[in-house]
């Protein structure tokens, strides 16, 4: 008994002193020197992008003369709509310019050719892929992820366990495209023509349109690596501003060319999938050359942005002035701003950065009919129904998002991961809802089901320490054996805590401390930094998956609080059901996750995967499957879609979801804005 | 120094023990012990609005018959849409019994005979008034409210000086309704019968209708207290429940009279005004009957609510199960939800509760294509445009709000008000935006400018008591003579701070820690106290004002940060200008406060009040001055509206403010949805 009580403490202290050392990774120490210098650069200079003078509101001095100058200065400040600044040389007039005259910040990171970088059938980077070495191991290529270069070797156990997978039994992509495959383009020369006038860059090149034809359905995914092209863009075109895509509108509506706006490309509702239907050429509007910071606003903390511009490239530029927006959705390394607000995103760290709604200030779009946007920066108005919101979560059917005035924060001086363990989901779920009560939610808190933790588990790279090694079993041990949970029932909640350092310890204490009151045992930070690190490699993983015949896909939805458990337990076991009832011939990976917490519901994301093989129509198996799945959630009060939209994918429930007049209203606004469905991807309506 | 240091510590620690003797009303002692009774009772009883076996999810059992059971259980339960429990007794089907079977929450404290206690030609009850006795001294009459019977020795100085009147001069409301200036009834006489068979409370009483034929604009009262009536409503229904709504709105459409919705009747943006040009028989549909809590969810804190419950009501009312909305907009003691809804309506402590918008889970909407509602209680979605934002903001031109599910929380444990003296308005505004910055914001804080801080002196009762005259007094002096504020250009800002008592106290140092740093000093809770308690009684001050020549008028925007002061020394300045202008003869009060904090800006609300003794058309002198005023807003940034909406006062703006192609959208969506201009009240578009 003293025994263990003393190496219980001596594992604790040593898995805290070990917790922080794996902390001090080489990304957050530069992260954090180069914030502290800095921050001590901003007091003293002009940054790059922003000037104290551009505002000039000092205080008024008595003197009527420079009283009406001031007045005239503000007036004609605010009709400009836009702080100019000379000294910056940045403004939007120049967007064609061929040198910018900024500094790095500027670059694009993503390229035109989008096939230099990414993957033309799978997710993600070309360089950075899962797969099996030759003595089964699984290992992640590339340089970009933490997890590059590491080997898992619990992986293959837990893939062929889960999923009655043999590595002997390959399923492999296509490797390479057939351009041959792809048809020859529907060119609207008229258009061309006029476009060609203009100077925006363009191109009809196959391997560019087939990039641009689809998203990240599962079927979008499996009909590529089997070959197969479907309808595609004829074309694509690149913006580089606001004043290039009201060319192309206003050209695509002369000459009746349909529009599919293209931001990251990482839709999974189908929303990029080029209608078969469409008789018109169809242009890609690929928005990714449109991807400057314009201005940032330090004394109202806001920054004007164009749509284009990617997650990881917004906030890694926010960052060098100190700031960010805070807004990380999963697919952030790809996703654009535009697509953002189409398609009404949410982030991560929602808890202290608000969805995309409560980002942002003002929007702008082009469409049909012109320019909508406000005409003023105010934080919040009543001017009748909130036009924003007509825009926000029209999926691409309306126009083109061009610039977007969001809301900035400055970096949080401090974060914290942690983690949680619970004896099983239902307390786990308890510990949450108490957590929204308290309305003390961290930046992130998840809660995921027994199935995730042991998948996360799998996912573990192999420790070149033999001390951590020891560590791991440690606290497995102490937590199964000492503790005596459950090891198929235990559930692992993972927290992150940004902000002030001392406000982030006593937040921190008072989350755990309602943890404890649910049965939930503190396990690291070093588990909650490992959750949140995965999650931007766990796409990866369903390429890994097709290559050995298993097929996946996450879904999500949000809910009341007092139907969480029931909806995750019977959505389960749907599908479980099922695929039994189609002939799946092993019990699929049916799991998930409470990935946000609200005043009144969750956030429920799930995963499903199963091995397909002895199938004909394994997509086809797939989209029953799935569609049986969103069926019981509407049934048990889940919503259509917390955020990731509706697109084609979910058209059939938007009746039910927002009732016939809802939609009725939706489709009036569609039928003014674009009464010749120049923007004609089919979503939602 | 040592006898003034001495003095400075004793004040304080008195007028700190004086504080909270003044804190302890009968009204919040009293409130506390119910709030302790009840909370002890909850664990113990079945409230009468709610019941835990409504929802029934208890942990499913592992038996499958049981999941089966409880599965069809809870899928039947949200098909309802409603937690139906036979042992409360509240359904919405028994909307039309005569005798309510519950408890005596159930009161329908707005009468249909509104005259009954509500003025004809002022703001408010009939039995509060302010008046000037007979030697000059102010008075406020009834018993209602905390000023009620205390007598306000410095009002009639600071009035007589402020506006150059002279209580000599008066200028008296027609005391009584001439109901032969009515005109008779447009009525249309099927719509009447058919409506007459479904058992709709009715009435085209002249006074009824003329009680609803107006909200309060100053120029809508000012022609009321000159016996001037113009178009008024031929009848005015009663629906009991949302069935009632749907049948009348279904006649009317049937028949082609127009409807207006009416709530609590407090619209200043002229939304209640009967379009004179209207021929077709004007209906006002007043909700005041349809009034009741449905059922309040405690597991997901929500309650859902019949649209017709006044603020004050749907408080006290949670208040008895130990809950609250926490929406308190000024105009809560008449003002109702569904107004709140249509108007985006803005609450005092919206820091801690949201606006209506974040309030809001779900919204019926009767609307002449029929009821537009979502099918989920989701705290958050993804399904297309949100339709719950075409709905807010609509103001009465697409249909009638019947049935609204709120967010409630817990009745805070403790509340503590403060207030803090600035030098000046510029660093009180710093102050506000850097307590923004840091996001702890308080329940509730406003800054108001000198001339408001001068008028609240005007307001102070005469007090019983020589010691706290006495502690007035030193006070002023510490202030003034000690601390060297000037009393010309002091400001202060009232607090108000909700919540966790620890958390509080915490909370409160942060801030006055703020204060100080722009140089803010602490000043007592009873003056912010004060603050907030006049808040319900300003609306009564016009009345009065109305009385001796005076008339005015508040309004209000949203503006960033940067801009808010320039705005506020403009828009004054503007007014002084055109008053100045139009041969006002004594300069006006033009005075603002910084009423409500953002992220990204304020909210401004501006008092506007002059003398017209000498002017032939006063009114049209107002409402020039205020249309500048609302230019010179425009153009300094500010928005068209926080909070009271566009009604027909501000249509002209409204293509400037959310654009052509906005304003074409939200046209659209009003032509599909009332096609024939039911709900005409011409308001927005």
């Amino acid at each position: 008994m003293i025994y263990e009580y003393i190496s219980v403490k001596v594992f604790c202290i040593i898995t805290s002193r070990a917790g922080r050392e794996e902390r001090r990774s080489a990304v957050r120490v530069t992260r954090r020197v180069c914030n502290l210098y800095l921050t001590s650069l901003h007091e003293q200079r002009c940054r790059p992008l922003t000037s104290d003078s551009k505002h000039g509101s000092s205080m008024a001095s008595n003197s009527s003369s420079s009283n009406a100058q001031h007045r005239l200065r503000i007036i004609s400040g605010h009709l400009q709509k836009r702080p100019e600044d000379e000294s910056t040389g940045i403004t939007a007039q120049e967007c064609k310019a061929e040198t910018p005259k900024s500094t790095p910040s500027r670059l694009t990171p993503v390229p035109k050719r989008r096939q230099e970088i990414m993957k033309w059938n799978g997710w993600g980077y070309s360089d950075s892929r899962f797969f099996f070495n030759k003595i089964g191991q699984a290992e992640f290529t590339g340089k970009r992820y933490r997890l590059s270069g590491l080997i898992l070797p619990s992986l293959k156990d837990w893939f062929e366990g889960t999923f009655g997978a043999n590595l002997q039994h390959k399923s492999p992509a296509t490797p390479t495209l057939n351009l041959s495959a792809v048809a020859p383009p529907n060119l609207n020369e008229p258009f061309i023509e006029e476009l060609k006038a203009v100077g925006v860059a363009m191109s009809h090149d196959p391997e560019d349109r087939v990039f641009r034809a689809h998203g990240h359905c599962l079927h979008e995914i499996f009909a590529l690596r089997e070959g197969r092209i479907g309808r595609v863009p004829d074309m694509v075109v690149w913006p580089s501003c606001h004043k290039d895509v009201e060319k192309i509108v206003e050209l695509a509506c002369k000459h009746n060319t349909c529009l599919i706006p293209y931001g990251g490309g990482t839709s999974v509702s189908s929303a990029l999938e080029c209608p078969h239907e469409e008789t018109r050429s169809i242009v890609s509007l690929d928005t990714s050359q449109m991807n400057r910071i314009l201005w940032i606003d330090e004394k109202n903390l806001t920054a004007h942005v164009e749509a284009g511009i990617i997650g990881q490239d917004l906030e890694r530029q926010l960052n060098e002035s100190g700031y960010c927006t805070g807004h990380e959705p999963d697919s952030m390394e790809f996703s654009s701003l535009g697509g953002w607000v189409a398609t009404r995103a949410s982030g991560m760290k929602k808890n202290i950065y608000g969805n995309i709604e409560d980002l942002v200030v003002h929007i702008k779009m082009v469409t049909p009919r012109g320019v909508i946007e406000k005409s003023c920066l105010g934080p919040r108005m009543s001017t009748g129904p909130d036009i924003h919101h007509f825009i926000l979560g029209s999926e691409g059917t309306l126009g083109v998002v061009t610039e977007v005035t969001m809301k900035i924060r400055p970096i949080p001086e401090y974060q914290k991961y942690g983690s949680v363990v619970f004896p099983n989901f239902q307390q786990g779920v308890a510990c949450l809802r108490e957590v929204a009560r308290q309305r003390c939610a961290p930046a992130s808190i998840r809660l995921m089901d027994n199935e995730q933790f042991q998948f996360g588990h799998a996912l573990k790279p192999q420790v070149s320490s033999i001390f951590t090694s020891f560590l791991d079993g440690l606290k497995k041990f102490y937590i199964t054996k000492f503790k005596g949970f459950d090891p198929h029932h235990l559930c692992v909640a993972t927290l992150l805590f940004e902000g002030d350092r001392g406000k982030v310890l006593q937040h921190e204490k008072q989350v755990y401390d309602i943890a404890a009151k649910f049965g939930g045992l503190a396990a690291g930070e070093d588990n909650g930094q490992r959750g949140y690190m995965l999650t931007f490699v766990i796409a990866y993983l369903r390429d890994l998956g097709m290559d050995y015949y298993v097929i996946g896909e996450s879904f999500e939805t949000s809910v009341p609080w007092d139907r969480v458990l029931d909806l995750c337990r019977n959505v389960k076991e749907r599908i479980v059901l099922e695929c039994k009832e189609r002939g799946v011939q092993f019990p699929p990976l049916s799991t998930c996750r409470v990935t946000q917490t609200y005043d009144a519901g969750a956030c429920v994301y799930f995963y499903f995967a199963f091995n397909y093989r002895g199938l004909s129509d394994p997509v086809h198996v797939y989209e029953q499957v799935e569609h049986a799945a969103r069926e019981e959630i509407l049934a048990n009060g889940g919503s259509l879609s917390h955020h990731h939209g509706v697109g084609k994918l979910r058209k059939e429930w938007m009746k039910e979801s927002v009732s016939v007049v809802g939609l009725g209203m939706l489709k009036s606004v569609k039928e003014y804005i674009d009464p010749k469905n120049i923007f004609g991807n089919r979503n939602l309506l």
